[in-house]
């Protein structure tokens, strides 16, 4: 057990004391002070293992030794900007270029998904020379001022929250919760004409748009999983603007949803975005991200006559970490295991949707999975504090799991991707525990079950009428 | 000697490739391959080593061996987000703030200068209400876009550069080549004075600042030192408009100027700035970087409701390496280094200026030190070409230097903090001899002397008119 520093009560005094009141702690009546950390595991002051569902930044498992290496053995040889020529620069753009579609060849370097994204919208705006941007309902797109502009998720917060008149807010692709969902005939047209709509109404203002940005699949914004065919849609509309699309994979990359190693690429081989930003898990925890798009928008970025320097994006340490946390990726086949434990862990919690009036539905691809909690299925109402409670029981029991979206009231599964499917087990059988006393604290019960023709069952009470509507879809929903 | 992975044309022909062709590397018609370094040394990959003189961000040396033990053992124990409790983050914190007047005591960690600036923006909008920013002119503070409408430094470099309403530009209170200089009788008042008259105009327009923002010691913008008790009278003004004040420390904090730890504490006891910013050399290298404000600042910030976080920032390796950093800058008294070879660097330079025609002006504080080079006295004609041309041959010695400011004239020394006697005597040799063969290509000649009546020497011809206003100046310039 690692030695601390301070009693716990004393870091609290000082974390008050010294650390800016907006941040804020986990679990904050009792927060936890973690010491240490290997794979999926966090291990507080008293030697107390934690399981992490949340954790997508410690992508590849947190403090795996081979990316540890190569970070210690680069500090000690080399740790300088990239105005020196230096291969692990090049070789790690070459080697991210060739998880991406061809005509997105240019990188650059810098820190943050933030970093990342506001670099985005400056090369859409030199690029265009337009202003607007259009930004997804709920969306979170970064902390600097730019970004908090075109995330929803963020602004709504603000007391004294003023919109800025060129950013536009498309409803969210929610097939859930959304103005589309399930039972729409055509959701992925449907929504991608509210972003024409918009564009429109822009445009009879006399406004521009330079770019539609979007999470490949929304995060922060619920766990949201847009229609195949969406991008390309609004892609073609935005192209038609004369606008860029901007693909966010700061939270949803690097081989997290199974099938793909970009979540942009669940769309359909057919769609390719102009500016692709990566973040959190690009460096397993190391600050740094990448900003790739196509020559044109690059060359146009150069012609504005502004070098871009960025004094510690692409140094020497923050590139062989990000090729450690590539060679893992394969080397361990941590897709793969996405793809094979997500789809587990989807499946276990379709298990419980069956079991729980309170999990209205869930979604997910590969490790990236969303459990929404309603309190009543035909209206939606968002089951938040049964969600929050759900938290911080599991946290007692040493589960570290987190509950997202607008309403807080989605079980958000985001864990290193080498979770287990024993892993997946443990979780769940405590959701399953918590459910159970909260929905008969409650007096909430699951209907009976009538069996359908083709001997799956299908719940028969009103609360399930939008299911009944399409039977495909309730079979699907159900397994 | 470190084994390539490409050799040098192909490294070339990669970054051509894949990275943004607005990066750009020094010594463009043949750039330098770095591969290793130690101290304030670097070494190419035939192992040539280069002095380096400009950077910065080593500050206490190239990969110091206590600054990589300390992120290598923190890296193998854990490296995750300040949503957890963590002594290491308090810790950091406290010890900062022990640097810092006692009523900036509030931390925001973030990951670079630029996320820091960004931040102090959003602190200064929020606490105030306001929404206006004045700059100085040739001032920089960052690459997000919030930055660059700030940045006359950058948004100068642009074609179509349209500026900010918002945005107000004061003069440089460069007492060289500004408005106000050596011999006005207050240019400390007079350029706060500039300030103040810009504030008026804001509010004729109905505007109201928010915060008035300025490096503590101009480093792109020219190495310029403002007159001692110019930010008390800026603060003033601002203060009085409701505004606060950012000392900007990304490029000069951490001890480099020697007498203090911090640049702005140059000014005086009685200047304390309501944020400060930092950067560039916190971390050796490593992305991290830190906003510190008053309480009051931060409440302000956390009573409009929205939650700060940022994923990286203040995770326990920055900060295990931000401690190491200060533990050495401690343990190898680089502070006082600074103001030791600091000060013999400045005064080599100043020989130079009495032996050489070309050098109008050395003005440094610590290892912070600029030399401006011009083609006349009087004119103060920038020697941009000759500053280019020394920095190319002493990069064929092996020597790195820059030049920078508005005209690119100004030969700018920030070395690693261990930066020697030696190192300063090789390099002002070095551009002694370079100076002499270019002054003699040029056919410039330095003038005969006269002894002044206290036994310092002064010049007798034209271009010297201005130094003979104010006789103890120029003894002072000429010592």
């Amino acid at each position: 057990m690692t030695a601390e520093m301070f009693p716990k009560e004393k870091t609290i005094d000082l974390r008050k004391k010294h650390i800016g009141p907006s941040c804020k702690v986990f679990f904050s009546h009792d927060p936890i002070k973690i010491v240490r950390a290997k794979g999926q595991y966090m291990y507080d002051e008293n030697g107390v293992r934690y399981l992490d569902c949340i954790n997508n930044v410690a992508h590849v498992g947190h403090s795996h030794p081979m990316v540890v290496k190569a970070g210690a053995e680069q500090m000690e040889l080399l740790n300088t900007n990239s105005r020196f020529l230096h291969d692990n620069l090049v070789q790690y753009a070459q080697r991210l270029q060739a998880t991406l579609p061809e005509k997105l060849s240019v990188c650059y370097f810098v820190n943050s998904g933030s970093e990342a994204n506001d670099l985005a919208l400056r090369l859409a705006w030199e690029y265009t020379g337009h202003k607007d941007v259009i930004t997804l309902d709920n969306a979170y797109h970064g902390h600097v001022s730019s970004l908090i502009n075109i995330s929803p998720y963020k602004f709504h917060q603000l007391a004294n929250a003023e919109q800025s008149k060129s950013v536009h807010v498309a409803l969210s692709p929610d097939l859930y919760r959304g103005n589309y969902r399930q039972d729409h005939p055509d959701p992925a047209t449907a929504y991608a004409d509210d972003v024409n709509n918009l564009i429109q109404k822009a445009h009879e203002k006399g406004h521009k748009v330079a770019a539609f940005i979007a999470e490949s699949l929304q995060s922060c914004g619920g766990q949201v999983i847009p229609p195949a065919g969406y991008f390309q849609k609004v892609a073609q509309h935005v192209h038609r603007a004369g606008g860029l699309f901007i693909a966010d994979e700061v939270q949803v990359g690097f081989g997290r949803v199974g099938t793909h190693f970009w979540a942009f690429q669940l769309q359909g081989e057919d769609f390719v975005p102009d500016i692709v930003t990566m973040g959190k898990p690009i460096g397993n925890g190391h600050p740094m991200s990448c900003v790739v798009t196509t020559r044109e928008v690059a060359e146009a970025f150069k012609n504005s006559g502004m070098e871009y320097f960025n004094t510690f994006g692409g140094n020497p340490v923050s590139c062989a970490i990000g090729l450690a946390v590539l060679d893992v990726i394969e080397k361990e086949d941590l897709q793969g295991n996405a793809l094979r434990v997500g789809g587990y862990l989807t499946r276990l919690l379709e298990q419980q949707k069956e079991k729980h009036p309170l999990v209205g539905d869930v979604r997910g691809r590969g490790l990236f999975v969303g459990a929404e909690l309603v309190r009543d299925r035909v209206k939606l109402t968002p089951a938040t504090a049964e969600a929050q409670d759900i938290i911080y029981k599991l946290k007692e029991q040493h589960i570290l799991l987190s509950a997202d979206g607008p309403h807080r009231n989605v079980l958000k599964f985001k864990p290193p991707m080498c979770f287990s499917e024993e892993d997946a087990d443990m979780v769940v059988e405590k959701i399953d525990q918590i459910l159970t006393d909260i929905e008969k604290a409650l007096g909430l019960q699951m209907p009976s079950t009538v069996h359908t023709e083709n001997g799956s069952r299908k719940r028969n009470i009103c609360g399930h009428r939008r299911f009944n509507l399409r039977k495909t879809d309730v079979i699907i929903q159900m397994e």
